[in-house]
């Protein structure tokens, strides 16, 4: 439909207003992008006070300001709560421009006036060295979004409006981030919102018609079918186009009337009336010009209203007369002296069009989520705990352990914590949630289905970038939760953990921003346990992917049972600011350790295993593990060993924590050199069992003393659908080759041991050929258990 | 639309005929999964039968099936050309079936004959310990499609079709599937497909109405909401529904008939009559019960026509005998004895519904696309040298000249090589291409546009994913390409490139695949020049994760200039069977080697740069580099100390291939410790400034002798908005810093050279506030050159 009115919807006086103000929004991008000084053109614009290096993004910008004082408008007349989110992040000036105008700016930034000083710096600092950066970012308040990589702007917006009844996130998205596979996904959010408990994400279709140096897909289809997919995606369209700015004026305040409207409508039905079902939610369709209002035509070839707009439109500011020229006679077009006193401020008529205090989008709470963090009520997750009276002699299976203490997690905290999962929660074994919950779902219910309600805490999608950026968007705006993921398929979010990671360490600088809960992974359905799945399945390199990011903000953690995950688990969640990853299996593993003892190593990190241990003193050799089927074969290597070369020192060394196994200097939970020698030794050979691409352990150690001896066995990229041991034997890390390891790294050993070592690879040999045999591990390895001697 | 006929599409013996050949591969399936023996059930039936762990997808196993003996009676009688592409390719068991009823299996898997021992092997081998993956993957004949990690079927498909005209590409979208961001975003590939010069896709979303746990989102909005999705992502869709097998197999052969029509109408009309615009391409919406024919319940549950059929409806059947009977009941529901003779073969009768030769689909060419590969005809890259009479004095960008030789080579090679990028073509300077093609583009065209048309060789879509899928579908059947993509973003493909480098993997052990052209990635943008763009778009960590995969699949070229990088990018294309990455910079930049130089260089993979070294014997230090911008430091490095330490014995090393620094046993590229230590010494402290994430060349280089001596600097991830000196000096990869690192590390220089230490503080100092009050660099910096002595 088209947004239209028999009668203006705008009077004169606040058509004037918004215009005004869409043009000092545009004012000072432009000057943003271009100016070093003469910020109000009181003097002839000269070359000087140009930028020398002109980097920046107009195109979008205009459509990004025309919305942004629209939704002011709405923001004032209904005194909405709402929240901006900028897709196309690269309009960036647009966005401190507003801040700025709203006077958020200079209020957190207080060295920005309002005045002309302020103004010179605002311009000066954009893209500037030392400055800001160029797209929407950490830095500028009211964001909660990074604009640079594009493809997240509507799940983002979800993830805010999730148990936020009372807020509307109206999120911008860009024509070309709208061909981006997660925007494409993201449409149907709408079957997982809840009118009810839910606010109402209002998206805004920006379709300027180019993205870099191409026309976009949405822009050259048909309106018909533009419109079918927007329905089809669950939305009512509600289209708005032109290039005459007191004709789009009228027509946009219309169509965000109309949507508020409708979305009042829709929440009031769900709410007061308890109609069921799920709506359609309106939202707006913008044609206007790229690069609008910018000049017209550079150099004989048209600019506005095509992907030349792009960047900077004038590139030649500094050396060519012509340019300069119209970039004095755009700037003027805005006509600056009636939009700013003679002080510089914003002159007091034009800011009766923002709203004020914590309605000003920037100035929002929702949009610094730390300011609204409460933290989880937590149960004591040693309730939970699994009862080990002897080491590896029982088992459990971790993750459905875990389960119930998310179940009661989920109980206690029913506004502000989500689990987050593709599909696999009960796949996982965390079915105990839904003792106290369902899974989140808007769309049709028939009989049989399990557990699937409007309210659910649980959102299960088949899209890790949909599970991803929901909770991006949860716990930017103040809540918690976890995001549970086979182990190889989270690789389909690593660049959205890197965007977030750059976000975390940004705003750790900015001290406006509170800190956030982590995001936290479980990591489960690993590399080691996919007998269903083989080797599509088979990728532990997500922690070396995380492990790249900085280390204030990334902490890994290997819990190796039950009760160990327990207390990691809840360790991370009553963390802020960190991306956690957490690796745990879900099948029937050997308990190790007393919720005691588990709290113990957790907090260490890592710890040497004395129980697993022959001889206190220095050992003669050191068999380390990290990860849970690591430490299962490793224990029972050392079980081996203890039996068949009683007098061989062997220390067990189980690391949860990989961190730790960096230099102090390199991360924050690293280990000094002489905590490090202490457990590892300076020259004795560690053999390391890692869950994982084994170099990543070399990295992390390799500036301590005894790096030289250390050698490490992990996944070779070599897997297939077959039995858990014969996994590790393709890797070369089981027990057998483990013992082998020690025999062969050992001074003097192997003379001794060389009827042990041929007995290993015996045993290898016989293993496979039962695996092969009998479609199943050997029950005398896949039962092995710890007993006392 | 719903397929409706007046009379029906299939006589009766037609019907018999496809019903049969359903119940035959459905019985294969699940035999596959579920028996070690008695493969034709002539004996009764017992648990020592039945596998003793069940591994395996029923669920959308039977609709596989139906769709592929609809297919085959198309080809039959329409000797089309048709490929499978299995979305849900976990009902591997399916697409194996057919291979083997087609005769195919036997004659690439000899020791799997069409009798009863071959079936017994055929089951046996399913997810069993050495035996096939449970997955459609690459030891499956007819697919090009690992079906493991979901979203990517319809862009593979959409890869196959191009350049092939005459090829129709069947494509079965799981629901499950449809919901990942990926596929959401593949539809819109008919935007790129040209009616003329391009094959057909025929998607066929499969609503079996479930995922692991969960209904699915298609599966669950009202029919108009799916049909105006479908319509606005520019398809016609024919919807078929039912749960009465006759009935759905007439609904589903007239669908067929009307889609193939309609390909063939709109082929016509664009080929003879020559008729413009983007067609709406047929597609086909199948409603059936997931795990249909299966059992309907277990112990009292619903299973068919639920998610419970997902996996394996029955799961105690060999210690449950209801589980066994009901086992028994279900496989003799199929009527085997029907279906296949005495000797186990299928019945000469049936054979009848399956197409022959290279019509079979598990047979045809385009799914073993090396046996279609015909080498790219590819000019002389030489002769697109830059001049370069001294080294390190003129400037070149690199891209931009290799633009010039893609040019031609996309002259060469009009149908089998494309260009792949996110709408980052031009602004990574390879423009040059544009003189000899445009952007393909099928969507709406409008004056101004730049360089668009349906028949361009350059595909630029602003999504990553789209990039890559559609390569690896074109690179998959036959023919090459290059995807240019910024270096940051290139992640958003992690989880492809890994799934496509395992199916390079395991392809390489099929004999009977033959090898296809590499995935040659071409990363610039990269991460030291984002000047614009700022910490967003600055990570250089995908060579990491390239590093993970297996060392025979994998290469990292870093090019320091043009003409290395045409020398590099010549041999990447002629290469095959490997994932190769090129970084490379796009800005002007100096040249260092002639030609021949670089032809040299590039061969051996890295080598010392006599011109710039002080001395030719054993050095006092090495300083060593890989990547264009590091480079440049260490030059700059080394002039300052030939300068001012004219005593000091430097050895400047240049490394374009990283893998050649790793022992020769880990990579077939890797040095020898001879030769490494030929290069590096073996106790000198080597200086190394790299292009990315510094451990990385650590791990590679742990193993050498020297490797305690080894001093890396490369991206500590500080980035931000500003200039390109600034960005080096922020990561200490400056040259002022490496002169400091040289002091520090050299024995007995610190206290002769403390003086130049405190000026290379100093210059730092300096050149930082140059950068923050100039908005630019210190042009005495960004101007150096090497000149001779």
């Amino acid at each position: 439909m088209t947004a239209q009115a028999l009668t203006p919807t705008l009077s004169d006086a606040e058509l004037t207003l918004i215009d005004s103000y869409w043009r000092a929004a545009n004012y000072l991008s432009v000057g943003q992008i271009y100016l070093l000084d003469n910020p109000l053109l009181r003097e002839p614009l000269v070359a000087e006070h140009v930028k020398p290096r002109l980097l920046g993004h107009w195109g979008t910008t205009p459509g990004l300001n025309l919305i942004y004082a629209h939704l002011n408008r709405i923001i004032r007349e209904r005194d909405s709560d709402v929240i901006y989110i900028t897709g196309p992040g690269h309009g960036g000036p647009g966005l401190v421009a507003n801040a700025y105008l709203e006077g958020t700016y200079s209020e957190v930034y207080t060295g920005i006036g309002e005045d002309t000083d302020g103004l010179r710096k605002l311009f000066r600092q954009f893209s500037f060295p030392g400055g800001i950066p160029s797209h929407v970012a950490a830095e500028t308040p009211g964001s909660i979004h990074e604009g640079g990589e594009l493809g997240y702007a509507l799940v983002h917006a979800y993830g805010a409006a999730f148990d936020n009844p009372d807020l509307v996130v109206a999120c911008v998205i860009g024509d070309g981030e709208a061909e981006t596979g997660p925007l494409a996904a993201s449409w149907h959010s709408n079957k997982f919102l809840n009118p009810v408990t839910d606010g109402a994400v209002l998206p805004i279709l920006h379709l300027n018609g180019y993205k870099i140096a191409n026309p976009t897909v949405l822009a050259r289809i048909p309106a018909e079918e533009l419109d079918a997919l927007l329905y089809g995606y669950g939305y009512r369209p509600i289209t708005v186009a032109g290039d005459d700015p007191a004709n789009v004026h009228q027509q946009l305040a219309t169509a965000f009337d109309e949507a508020f409207d409708q979305i009042a409508a829709i929440q009031r039905a769900a709410r007061l009336d308890g109609e069921p079902g799920r709506p359609l939610w309106p939202m707006i369709v913008l044609r206007t010009p790229k690069g609008w209002t910018g000049p017209r035509e550079v150099d004989g070839k048209q600019v506005e209203g095509t992907w030349r707009s792009h960047q900077v439109p004038l590139s030649e500011t500094r050396t060519n007369p012509a340019h300069l020229a119209q970039l004095d006679e755009w700037l003027r077009s805005y006509r600056p002296e009636e939009l700013f006193d003679e002080t510089g401020a914003l002159r007091e008529e034009l800011r009766a069009a923002a709203p004020t205090g914590e309605r000003r989008m920037s100035a929002n709470p929702h949009a610094n989520g730390g300011l609204l963090l409460r933290d989880l009520d937590l149960p004591d997750f040693t309730d939970y705990a699994v009862t080990v009276d002897q080491p590896a002699a029982g088992t459990a299976e971790a993750t459905r352990v875990l389960g119930t203490f998310l179940r009661d997690v989920i109980n206690r905290n029913p506004d502000r914590f989500r689990l987050m999962g593709p599909d696999e929660t009960a796949s996982n074994r965390l079915a105990s949630v839904f003792e106290s919950t369902d899974r989140a779902w808007q769309a049709e219910i028939e009989p049989g289905d399990d557990h699937l309600a409007p309210d659910g805490r649980v959102m299960e999608v088949l899209s890790e970038h949909l599970c991803q950026g929901w909770l991006e968007g949860y716990l930017l705006t103040g809540r918690h939760g976890l995001f549970n993921c086979y182990e190889a398929f989270v690789h389909i979010v690593d660049s959205m953990l890197n965007q977030h990671a750059k976000w975390l360490f940004s705003s750790s600088h900015l001290p406006w921003r509170r800190p956030i809960a982590s995001l936290n992974y479980l990591l489960t359905s690993h590399v080691w346990r996919q007998d269903h799945n083989g080797a599509s399945h088979q990728d532990p390199g997500f922690i070396d992917h995380v492990a790249n990011k900085r280390p204030e903000v990334v902490r890994v953690y290997l819990p190796p049972d039950a009760n160990t995950l327990l207390s990691v688990a809840d360790h991370c969640l009553r963390s802020r600011n960190y991306v956690n990853v957490i690796v745990a299996g879900k099948q029937p593993a050997l308990n190790y350790l007393t919720m005691d003892e588990a709290i113990a190593h957790c907090t260490r990190g890592l710890g040497i295993w004395e129980w697993a241990s022959t001889g206190s003193d220095e050992p003669d050799v050191v068999l380390a593990c990290a990860g849970d089927i690591p430490t299962l074969e490793t224990l029972a290597a050392a079980d081996i060993l203890r039996h068949r070369l009683p007098d061989l020192l062997v220390r067990v060394v189980n690391v949860v924590d990989i961190m730790r196994l960096q230099p102090e200097s390199e991360h924050p939970h690293g280990m000094s050199d002489r905590e490090f020698d202490s457990v590892f030794t300076t020259d004795k050979p560690v053999i390391f069992a890692y869950h994982g691409y084994p170099w990543l352990i070399h990295r992390l150690a390799y500036r301590h003393a005894n790096h030289d001896q250390l050698h490490v066995r992990g996944f070779k990229e070599r897997g297939t659908t077959t039995t858990p041991f014969d996994m590790v034997m393709l890797n070369d890390l089981d027990r057998f080759h483990l013992v082998m390891d020690v025999i062969d790294r050992v001074d003097g050993l192997s003379s001794r041991a060389a009827g042990l070592r041929q007995e290993m690879v015996d045993a290898r040999l016989a293993a496979r050929r039962y695996t092969r045999e009998h479609g199943e591990d050997d029950p005398a390895i896949s039962g092995w258990t710890w007993e006392r001697m």
